[in-house]
């Protein structure tokens, strides 16, 4: 139900091609994130005139918020929110360790409080495992545990263990069509990056997943232990760098041999007012757009830049009208699409190193202080 | 720079036809509300993808932010906002009196203290037309004075006489081109709305606008007051009902002789849950939506009837997705630009009465309770 073909490597980098069930995937991929079955803010059309292939959402807040029950029953996620292409849904392990209270972890599975009701629930390997076969999600992750950023060696080496032993019991418990992906963890520590890399591979899942990175720690270390565990992975399968979302950290990634990424920062960024362009990072609501009469991004073809000046923009978040985190959430899921059909051509021509400083120099020319976060 | 036709009548109903700058629009017609230059929630696109040919804006709120100045720099509000149809922009007057603080009112104008920063502010009959002018309005109000519902006869008198004295002063200074409408006033008081409609008609304005109802007056009380002014405005007039906006209120008013109409329902309501649809009003945060896999109304041809079930609808509330409002948004603005059509439809058949008639026993089958409020 998964089929992955490297179609031409530049380098470590590797333009391919994944078909699932839903659609065909051109990696490298970004994939916008539509946590709770929406691209938020946008409509499944506008998510979709984007380029995106295919969208992130969360088995934590999907099973909590409408049940995978009633999903199933809708005729499947896909169906559900209206989109017509691929979904891959995080496992939800991320999200009961930072949004859930009270979590209690053993290697039966994660107990947790909802942070919507304080209803508590138990989620093990195989639970969510039947929660994703239910949304009908096209990729589904492995429960994993994710520590924080920095932890000692001890906890991450025991999560990295229990992270394994889970990644086997969600294999056990899949149907044979679903297409399940382990998580890589082990923190920051090179030799448990590696052994969690190489027992996963052991399973022969259609694909694989770093996670536990893109938390805080400096690039330089994400970049080492991405380039390390590239290493080890499998290369006739996909592989997934979970929650890294600014572009340099993606075009890194890209050129140490990952196929496909995820983050909040475009849609997040767009709602408080961050913008993506090819000149860098623009703070929308700061009062030197005020009269500024040109577009958002000049290079860009979204709606967004081709009908609305700054000033207009500006205007919108001042004044806290919907429609301004909206049209900048358009124009910076359409900025990463961009982005990566850019990566793409360059694998393709085999001149990734050279596109690379290109963009980086013009992206790095004139970034506004912004506020945003990272976050997976 | 106004051209209206009356092509058919229906007993007192009326077909029209109103030439504008910016293009034509179809009466009776329904203008949605984007207060600070935006239907909210809406791009522009989307508004005009609804029918709509016309919407409304406030010079209060433009006035404040982003200041006509700046949009008269950026090419006048319709380019501003990326809407390249008619706009309409109300005086401001109601918006000094139900948002600003302090207001005083003396024969020389408005003083008010904006609701955003404080700052005083003073609104004379030529500034406003003055304001309205830099943003480039293909219809501009006369400065009113409006006030609420219920008020006594001699308030109601000095305000409808000041109002005509202010009409008096926009109409000297507008520049020729200027499509400035007069706006009746006289509360509840049947000879102070003719007196008032005898006295503005005399200015010889391209349009004029019954201010001051559906200001929770009963409905009776509002279509007896309509339909007197409607006998002494000149035929050959556009004649507007600021603020009406149920559908039962529209239907009546057209048949009072009503050719145009605002209101913030389908906006307002729309983002806060209720959807009006052809079999009445429905609350999509019911739980006996959560597992309805029908359209939000099945004869409707809108985007979010075509793609959504009310379950994921309804999903969308209850999680708190931007998408939500958006769609119900969506929605209810159709539906409105449905109704106008069907309306102008009947009268060019000549069949307003049977239409009205259908069209309300359907619409009052299945009203849920709602929460939706009334207003200008």
């Amino acid at each position: 139900m998964l089929t992955f073909a490297v179609e031409k490597t530049d380098s470590l980098a590797r333009l391919g091609r994944m078909e699932l069930p839903h659609g065909t995937v051109h990696t490298p991929c970004f994939m916008p994130v539509g946590t709770q079955g929406s691209v938020k803010t946008l409509t499944p059309a506008e998510a979709a005139d984007s380029g995106a292939e295919i969208i992130v959402c969360n088995t934590y807040h999907l099973y909590l918020r409408p049940g995978h029950k009633r999903v199933r029953a809708a005729g499947g996620l896909a169906k559900f929110i209206g989109w017509n292409r691929p979904i891959l849904t995080d496992s939800g392990g991320f999200q009961v360790y930072s949004l859930a209270a009270l979590t209690r972890v053993t290697d039966e599975g994660a107990e947790f409080q909802s942070h919507v009701d304080g209803s508590r629930h138990l989620f093990t390997p195989e639970l969510v495992v039947e929660i994703q076969e239910a949304l009908g999600s096209d990729i589904a992750m492995c429960l994993d545990e994710c520590p924080p950023y920095p932890v000692s060696r001890p906890v991450a080496e025991a999560a990295a263990a229990r992270t394994s032993l889970w990644a086997e019991r969600c294999s056990r418990a899949r149907q044979a069509q679903t297409n399940l992906f382990g998580i890589v963890q082990g923190a920051t520590y090179a030799d448990l990056r590696e052994s969690s890399a190489k027992s996963l591979t052991e399973l022969d899942l259609p694909g694989y997943a770093i996670g536990g990175l893109c938390l805080g720690e400096p690039s330089k270390v994400t970049y080492d232990m991405v380039g390390r565990v590239a290493l080890v992975l499998p290369v006739d399968r996909p592989r997934y760098l979970m929650g890294a979302g600014y572009p340099e950290d993606i075009i890194a990634a890209v050129r140490l041999g990952v196929d496909m990424f995820d983050c909040v920062l475009p849609t997040r960024n767009g709602r408080t007012g961050t913008a993506f362009v090819s000149s860098g990072r623009v703070a929308i609501r700061n009062s030197r757009h005020a009269d500024d009469l040109g577009a958002l991004d000049p290079q860009c073809d979204c709606y967004t830049c081709r009908n609305f000046t700054r000033a207009y923009l500006r205007h919108l978040f001042v004044v806290g009208e919907a429609l301004g985190p909206k049209l900048l959430t358009l124009h910076n899921v359409r900025f990463y699409q961009r982005l990566m059909q850019g990566i793409r051509t360059a694998i393709e021509q085999g001149a990734l190193e050279s596109w690379s400083s290109e963009f980086l120099d013009r992206y790095r020319s004139s970034a506004e202080p912004a506020g945003e976060e990272n976050g997976r």
